[in-house]
């Protein structure tokens, strides 16, 4: 079964363009990780490689393997920086799967002893909030997570 | 912040010693895959490093892209073989993350348009029908996922 196509015009494509503004946590060579604007934690960030990876099951093994890396320091400057108790990673493929961006990414959810997730409602995070959450974290890379 | 220690006793532990069974779906030698035998869909497989590692947090980062490449095989098997439209991953740390047993997994679930996801009920499925699921992603591994 060959692999849907790419879709260029997706909004995380577009936020590697620069065509979109997010608010960035990390940025190497092959990976990029910002806050999402919906989040259902505060500190929930998205972990994206550069390449064009529509799923986990679209990309070549090397560069997930840089991508997981990734995600194992975001885990650990979000949960040092907010002072979690534990971290949920999520990533889903295609719709049925959950998937609502067609570009490949981990989910990475700081949690505490007793708080629900919040629901899902569309509802987006001011921009200031999301930025003072993007430099703790940042903060908490820089100084090893 | 150190790691909480290793539990021993924990029951992956004892699934890698061979003190409990398990439904095996694919075995390499930093790398076991096996039936969650209180699945939330049909064809629910565990994913976990054979090195003692808590949580993702705290695994080796070179053990860790090995594992996520084996992660990425079964995810490929396990749509394949059951012809699924997505599959959603989940990896949980610490209770509050939801972690049960601490001993670091993926959790990789084949999922269907318009098919939700099983309760979370405490309820096993019979052996014979995780044997049967087990043989079928095997099956779709041995042909290259």
């Amino acid at each position: 079964m060959p692999a849907q196509a790419y879709d260029e015009t997706n909004i995380f494509a577009r936020i590697l363009r620069g065509d979109l503004p997010c608010t960035k946590v990390l940025e190497t060579d092959a990976v990029l990780a910002f806050m999402d604007i919906m989040p259902r934690a505060d500190g929930h960030v998205l972990v994206i490689p550069k390449a064009p990876a529509r799923t986990l099951l679209d990309i070549d093994p090397g560069s997930l393997a840089t991508l997981i890396v990734e995600v194992q320091r975001i885990a650990r400057a979000v949960k040092q920086a907010l002072v979690a108790d534990g971290v949920t990673i999520w990533q889903f493929n295609e719709p049925a799967g959950g998937q609502e961006v067609p570009h490949l990414h981990f989910h990475v959810l700081p949690r505490w002893n007793n708080v629900e997730l919040r629901p899902r409602t569309g509802a987006t995070d001011k921009p200031e909030v999301l930025i003072a959450l993007a430099e703790k974290i940042a903060g908490a890379l820089a100084t090893g997570g």
